[in-house]
């Protein structure tokens, strides 16, 4: 039975603004957060695609993002299901660090290999530091596998079990699933779906807020390339989130 | 195990504002039901409870009443259930008549009846009637139970097992579970908790926007009255509630 997939990055938050490490720091949209939403959701209303059951991560700026553009798209009621797998990459110790002076630190080289590299992660995070997540309620029950950082490698690796235990169920059914989540946990995803290799991954930008949508087949396997459904402002998008790691 | 619940009746909407019979026609949160929303996340927030897991309906003024409050209670992460049996009571033919042109049209009585008697459903509405919910995607798999029209008494028949087959199974782990529904939905489930008497239902009224606290046993009976985040502003509520009634 074929399906369609669709994946959305959470908008602008509150840190991106600050120009922060994020990660697993539960911060919150911006206003312009909360416009890409709610743009986003005009799109998948004009699309017509009619999402029928929504997945997310446990971090509010994604759920905001469905939330809002759910509530645009008239689909507020379908069913969600939230997984800490979809969560962004832990940036370990660089978490709540200004990206401009971590830059400074640590030189671009360092810098660059830590935000693209495909299996190198960022130095740990103590569990004692003020932004680690070890004691977050909403990690109890997973505690022996919350991340002290992560590459994207170990992204893919907590990801795709979940993908293929719980996002192919539905897909399987038929249904056309809508999946909210971050830039790196959707690049973890895309990698997979389009099979791009680790050297090349570091090249993938996925802009915030435009949904991606996918035709997979019964293997779940795309039919073709991923369409935005406004290209023109996804590949700007695409170029504004290259052109940050160049900054 | 001992747990607790706590009901959230969803605030003002469009169709309260306009004074029309609402039911299960799909209508929205008025600016005021936002704002009481919202400060219904400030008392969640404020009364330290921390919901665990969140029921809705699948209607959008219940689920942005819960989305609104838990964004404000920080929150938004908890799992999420929705189910139709947690819908508003069904208005049958009255669904989406002007409630001032009903009474002058069918006399107090009739109107009365319709709104408060335990048993006595409105006429049926009928399926190709503008305001008609079974051809509603989200309904597609329980075409067989839609109802046309529904009396309190309906209402418990389908709300009850869903209590008992689902809401109850959080409880027996001990979680705290947020209910955000409707007048009706949720005055059968207090009818059913206190023990309230079909004759005597006609006099409850809950108000919109403020959190009714249950302590549970572990046969999920009250250990003792529910108790409103802000009694003041719930016993004004309430008698607002009443007093729509009379007009």
């Amino acid at each position: 039975m074929t399906s369609t997939l669709i994946l959305l990055r959470h908008g602008n938050s509150d840190w991106n603004q600050k120009n922060l490490f994020t990660g697993w720091v539960d911060v919150r949209l911006s206003d312009q957060g909360v416009a890409e939403a709610t743009r986003a959701g005009e799109l998948l209303a004009e699309s017509g695609l009619g999402p029928q059951v929504l997945y997310t991560s446990v971090l509010t700026r994604a759920i905001q993002t469905a939330n809002l553009a759910l509530e645009v798209a008239d689909r507020l009621w379908i069913p969600v299901k939230r997984s800490w797998r979809l969560n962004e990459r832990h940036y370990g110790a660089l978490q709540g660090l200004d990206k401009a002076e971590t830059l400074e630190k640590y030189g671009p080289e360092k810098f660059q290999e830590w935000r693209r590299s495909f299996d190198v992660p960022p130095p740990v995070l103590d569990d004692d530091a003020e932004y680690s997540q070890v004691h977050d309620e909403r990690y109890v029950g997973i505690d022996g596998e919350i991340p002290r950082t992560e590459s994207l490698k170990l992204v893919i690796d907590r990801m795709l079990p979940y993908w293929e235990s719980d996002i192919t169920k539905d897909l399987a059914e038929g249904k056309t699933v809508l999946v909210t989540a971050h830039g790196n946990s959707l690049r973890a995803l895309v990698k997979h779906l389009d099979g791009i290799s680790d050297a090349n991954i570091a090249e993938l930008n996925i802009p915030t807020g435009i949904p991606l949508v996918y035709q997979l087949d019964d293997e779940f396997r795309p039919t073709g390339p991923g369409a935005y459904l406004d290209p023109e402002a996804a590949a700007a998008g695409a170029a504004a989130v290259a052109a940050q790691g160049k900054k």
